[in-house]
C-alpha cells in the first residue's frame, strides 16, 4: 500500500512565502525563527511521520485497542512509536520552554500536527489532546497544579484527556451531573463521561484527566461547572507516582473510523471519589474548557486538512498506475489519471487541500500573534481574527474533508471499497471529524453568533476589507492569476450580501441559525478563495523561473476559481431567499 | 435499534397520484392493475421487509459471509429470509407470466424493490442480480435456454449473477481476457472474474453465472465480446441438477459494507473448462449485456433512495427523542429535531428522498410503456426517455443517497460515529452505490455522450420541453406552490443553457467530458425539481381536506426549491465558465 509522504514544499509555501515568515519573525521570542529553522524542523518531522507513524496506520485500523482488566492495549507498535515521539521532543514543540517545551510558533507546530494527522490520524488524537490538557493547566491551574503537572505533559511522560460529555449532556453541557466534593486541599470527583479520547491506555504511566463537574452549591446551567484535573495515578511531593486515583475505563467504544484511538466510558469516584484539583475558578469551568476547545478545534480542523492530503496520495497514485479505457491523445491503454472526470477528482481534492492548509495555519499564526505581538491593538485584531477563523477552518475544513476523502474512494472505483486497499480507512476516519470537538452545526451557531451577530459583523467586514485588498493589489496581473482575482472579487460580494442580510435578520433570531451552516460553508469558501489567489499571485510571480511548483499552484488556483468558488452564488442564495424554509418548517410535517 | 417502516403513503402519492395509475393501466396487459391492487402488493411487501428483512440487516452486517470450503455461508437467518422471499413470490413479481412470472408493472416492483433495499441492501443485492441474469436470457437467450434456466430464476429456486469485471478489465471491457471454447452444443470458459456479488452462497442449489469471454476468433475490443450463462451445476434434459461445473470461489472480499452480500472472486476452467452457453449472437455478448445492465443500472439507482429513506428514518427518530440544548419557543429542554439545523438536515434528507424516489419510479414507467405501448411512436419516445433518465437515475440518486446518509450520521452526532447505534452501517452501505454498476463517472459519459451529443441533446429538448409544459400548468397557483414553480423554471434555463453549450463545444471533445459528472448532478437536480413541482401542484389542490400528509408534500417540495435547487446556477456556471481548468488541466501538475 501506498504509504505517505509530507507535502514538504506545499507546506513550506504556505509558511515561508504565502502567510509570511516576516509575520512570524517580528513576534516576541521568534526573532531567531528562520526559514532555515522551519524548515529543518519539518524535515525531521517528516521523517518520524513516515518511518515511524505511517506504517502504523493500518494495524491501527485493522487490530484496534483492546480493552482487558483495567488496561487498555494500544496496537501493536504504538507504545514504541510513542516512546520515538516523545524522546523526539516533538510533543513539546509549540509549548513552554519554561516546562521544556520548545517555544516554536504555532504555525510550525500546525504543519508538523499536520503531518502526523495524515500519517496516523489515530495515533495523532493522543498528543492533540495533551495539548488541550497542557494549554488548561498553564492557563488556569495554580503554581502547585503547573509544577505537578506540566513538565511531564510537554515531555509526554504523561498524556492528558478532556472529558466533557456525559450521556445526557453532549453539545450542550448545561446539563453535566458529575459532581466534585471538596475534601481538604482537593475535592472527591464522581460521575460518569463518555466520548473520552485516550481516556485510557498502556503508552504511559501516568494519565492526566481535565473534567468538568459540579460543586454541591454550584447553581444550575453552564455557570455551575467546574474543571478539575484528576490524574490516574496521584502524584506524590517527590514527583514520583502513588495511590491509583478511584477512576476507571468501564468500556471502549466500536466506532466507524479511528479503531487505534481508544474512545473510553470513563467512570469517577465508585468507591468514594476520585482526588481531583479545582483548575482555576469554582464555577468557570466551561470557560476555562473553551480555551483549550479553541485550540483543539483549530487542530480538528488541521486533521480534515490531513485525511484529505493522505486520501489524495493515495488516489493520486492510483490514478497514475491504474491503466483502464482510452483517452484520445493518450495512447491506446491510457492510465486512469488522463480520463477528464479523474483529472477533475483529483485536482477538486489537491486545490480545496491547499486552500484548506493556507488557511489553517494562517489562523495559528493569528493566535502566535494574539499572544506574541508587541502592540496591543495588533494582538486584539489577531484575537479576533483567529476566534473568527476557528470556527471556520474547523468546520470547513472537515466537512470538505470528508467530502475529498470520498472522492478518494470513489477514484481508486469497485477497488476503493475493499478495504485492504486502504482509502475506505480514510474515508471513516475522517468521518469523525464533523463532528467532534463540536459538530458543524454547533462551529456554525459559534460563527454566527458569538463572531458575527454579537459584534455586528465587524470582524467579519474587517476580514471582508483584507479580501478586497487581496483582490486590489492584485490588479496588474493577467491569465488565470487575473481570473481567480475577479472569481474571488465576486464570491466576496456574495459574502457581504449576506454578512449585512444576517446582521439585518437579527430581529427574526430563527434565521440567522436556520442559515448558519450554509454562511459557514460561505464563509469557508471564499476564505480559502481569498488563500488561493494569494498563492496565485505570489506563483505568477515567480513562473518565470521555470519552476513547475509554481505552474501547479497556479493551476490549482486557477481550478479553484473554476470549479469550486461558482459555488458562493448558490450558498448566498439558499441563505438570503431560502432561509425562511428551514426557519418556518413545522417539524410534525417531517 | 429503530427497524425500517415502509413509507407506503409515500409510494402510493408517487404512483397512483404523481406519475399516474392511468399511464400505466392503458400499457398492454396492465388494464387490470388499479391503485387497490398496486397498494394490496406494497402492503404485503412492507410485511416481509419490515418483519422478515430488516431484522436480519444488522446481522448482515456484523456477522457477514465466511468462505469455508466451497461453501460461503451467508449470514444467519438469510438461507431462511432467502426462503420466504421466493415463497412470497416476490422474486418474479415484475417477470414474465409466460415462466411464472406475475407480469406486475416495473413501477410496483421498484417500489417493493425500494423496500427490500431499504430493509436489507445487502440481501436485496441478490435478487437484484438474479433480475439482471433474467432478463439477459430472456431477451437473448435461445428456446433451450429460457426452457431450462427462466422458470427456475423467475420463482427465485436458482439465483443469477453477472460476470464482467476482471482484474485488468473494469469499467473499460475491451479488455476481458476470459476465454470461450467451443465443444459440441456448448463451450469451455476458463478465466478469473472479480467482483461477482453473489457468486458463490448457500442459499439455493444452484447458480446461473452470466459471464463475459471471448472465443478463439473474436476480434480484439469491445466487438470480440460473447455473453456465457453458466451454470454452478448443469442441468439434466429432465431439469434435475447433473455434475458440478468446473468453476469455483475462489475468495470473498473485505468490504467497506454490504458485508452480507458475498462478493466473489470467481475462477472458471482450472480443470478443463467450465461448460457454458452461449447468450445471444458471438460477439455481441457485451451489447446483450447492456440490456441487463440498464436495468441494473435503475436498480442501484434506487438502492440510493433506499439507503437514504432507511437513514433518514433512523436520523428522524433520533431527533424526536434526543433532548439537548435550548431552543427558543420549545421549552427548557428541547429535543434536537427543534433546532433549526438538524431540521434543516432532516428536509434535507427527506425533500431529496421525495424527489429521487418519484424520478427513479417515472424511469420504470418508460421502460413498462417503451415495451408495452399499443403506440409505436410512445414506445419510441419511452424508450429515449428511459434511456436518457437511466444514468441521472443511477448516478443522482446514488450520490446523493450517499450525502444524505451521511447526513444521517451526523443528525447523531458523536452516537452516529458509534457502530452499534446503526447510522454508520447506512453510511457504509451507501457507498458502494456510485461505484458498481458503472461510476458516476462513466453514467455521466453515456449522459453527456451517447444520451445528449449523439442526437444533439434532441432527448434532453423533448425533457425540458416536458418541464416547461410542468411549469406553465402551475400558471394560476400562488403561495408555496407558485415558489417551486418558479425556482424550476429558472432552474430549466439553467438546463438548457448548459445544454445548448455541450452540443456547440463538441468540436472539443474533452469540454463535454470535463463537464459530464457537473452535468450529471444540473440533470439530476433539475429533475428532482420537475418532481417536486409535480408533487407541489398536486398537493396544493389536495390541500383543502385538510390532510398534514399534502402539507407536508408542499413544504418539501418549497424546501427543495429554497434549499436545494439554487445550485443549478452554480452547476452551470462550473460547466460553461469551469470545464476548460479541467480540460486543459496538465496531469504532470497533480
Amino acid at each position: 500500500m501506498a504509504e505517505y509522504t509530507a507535502p514538504l514544499r506545499d507546506m513550506q509555501f504556505v509558511i515561508n512565502e504565502l502567510i509570511g515568515m516576516p509575520r512570524m519573525q517580528q513576534l516576541a521570542g521568534f526573532d531567531e525563527v528562520s526559514a532555515d529553522l522551519s524548515d529543518a524542523v519539518l524535515e525531521e518531522a517528516a521523517k518520524l511521520a513516515t518511518e515511524v507513524l505511517s506504517p502504523l496506520n493500518r494495524v491501527g485500523d485493522t487490530v484496534g485497542c483492546r480493552l482487558e482488566g483495567d488496561v487498555v492495549h494500544t496496537p501493536p507498535g504504538w507504545r514504541e512509536a510513542y516512546q520515538a515521539f516523545c524522546e523526539g521532543g516533538w510533543n513539546g514543540l509549540a509549548m513552554n520552554p519554561e516546562f521544556g517545551g520548545q517555544g516554536l510558533p504555532k504555525v510550525v507546530a500546525t504543519a508538523v500536527g499536520e503531518m502526523w494527522d495524515s500519517a496516523n490520524m489515530a495515533f495523532g488524537l493522543c498528543p492533540l489532546l495533551t495539548g488541550g490538557a497542557i494549554e488548561a493547566i498553564e492557563q488556569h491551574g495554580d503554581d502547585n497544579l503547573r509544577a505537578t503537572y506540566l513538565a511531564k505533559l510537554i515531555a509526554g511522560t504523561w498524556t492528558g484527556t478532556m472529558n466533557l460529555t456525559e450521556p445526557q449532556a453532549g453539545s450542550d453541557l448545561s446539563t453535566v451531573r458529575s459532581r466534585a466534593v471538596p475534601e481538604g486541599d482537593h475535592y472527591l470527583i464522581s460521575g460518569q463521561k463518555i466520548f473520552i479520547t485516550y481516556g485510557e491506555h498502556d503508552m504511559t504511566d501516568n494519565i492526566v484527566h481535565l473534567v468538568l463537574a459540579r460543586l454541591p452549591d454550584a447553581p444550575e446551567g453552564t455557570r455551575g461547572i467546574s474543571l478539575f484535573a484528576v490524574p490516574k495515578f496521584l502524584v506524590n511531593a517527590d514527583g514520583t507516582l502513588g495511590h491509583r486515583n478511584d477512576l476507571r475505563c468501564v468500556s471502549i467504544e466500536h466506532k466507524l473510523g479511528i479503531h487505534g484511538s481508544p474512545t473510553a466510558v470513563m467512570s469517577y469516584g465508585d468507591n468514594g471519589g476520585a482526588v481531583g484539583y479545582l483548575v482555576g475558578e469554582a464555577n468557570k469551568g466551561l470557560m476555562h474548557m473553551f480555551t483549550m476547545m479553541n485550540a483543539a478545534r483549530h487542530a480538528v480542523g488541521r486533521e480534515g486538512v490531513a485525511i484529505a492530503e493522505r486520501a489524495y496520495q493515495k488516489a493520486l497514485q492510483h490514478a497514475r498506475e491504474r491503466v483502464q479505457g482510452q483517452v484520445p491523445g493518450a495512447g491506446p491503454r491510457a492510465t486512469i489519471i488522463e480520463h477528464p472526470d479523474v483529472k477533475r477528482m483529483l485536482m477538486t481534492m489537491k486545490c480545496q487541500i491547499e486552500a484548506m492548509r493556507a488557511l489553517s495555519y494562517l489562523c495559528a499564526l493569528e493566535y502566535d500573534t494574539a499572544e506574541l505581538d508587541a502592540d496591543a491593538e495588533r494582538r486584539a485584531r489577531a484575537e479576533r481574527r483567529g476566534d473568527l477563523l476557528t470556527p471556520i477552518v474547523k468546520a470547513w475544513c472537515t466537512e470538505t474533508g470528508a467530502e475529498l476523502a470520498s472522492i478518494g474512494v470513489q477514484v481508486h472505483g469497485g477497488m476503493g471499497f475493499i478495504e485492504e486497499t486502504g482509502a475506505a480507512q480514510f474515508f471513516r476516519d475522517a468521518r469523525i471529524t464533523p463532528i467532534y470537538e463540536g459538530t458543524t452545526g454547533i462551529q456554525a451557531g459559534d460563527l454566527v453568533g458569538r463572531k458575527t451577530l454579537r459584534d455586528s459583523g465587524h470582524a467579519m467586514r474587517e476580514l471582508i476589507a483584507d479580501m478586497r485588498a487581496t483582490v486590489a493589489n492584485m490588479q496588474n496581473l493577467d491569465g488565470t492569476a487575473a481570473q481567480v482575482r475577479d472569481a474571488l472579487a465576486v464570491a466576496v460580494d456574495y459574502l457581504e450580501v449576506v454578512v449585512g442580510w444576517l446582521c439585518g435578520a437579527a430581529s427574526d433570531p430563527r434565521l440567522p441559525a436556520s442559515a448558519a451552516v450554509s454562511y459557514l460553508k460561505l464563509a469557508g469558501l471564499v476564505c480559502g478563495g481569498w488563500m488561493m489567489a494569494q498563492a496565485a499571485a505570489r506563483s505568477a510571480a515567480q513562473l518565470a523561473g521555470g519552476d513547475d511548483f509554481y505552474r501547479a499552484k497556479l493551476a490549482a488556483a486557477g481550478f479553484y476559481a473554476a470549479q469550486i468558488l461558482p459555488q458562493a452564488g448558490a450558498l448566498a442564495d439558499i441563505i438570503v431567499k431560502g432561509s425562511a424554509a428551514v426557519a418556518e418548517l413545522d417539524t410534525a410535517l417531517l
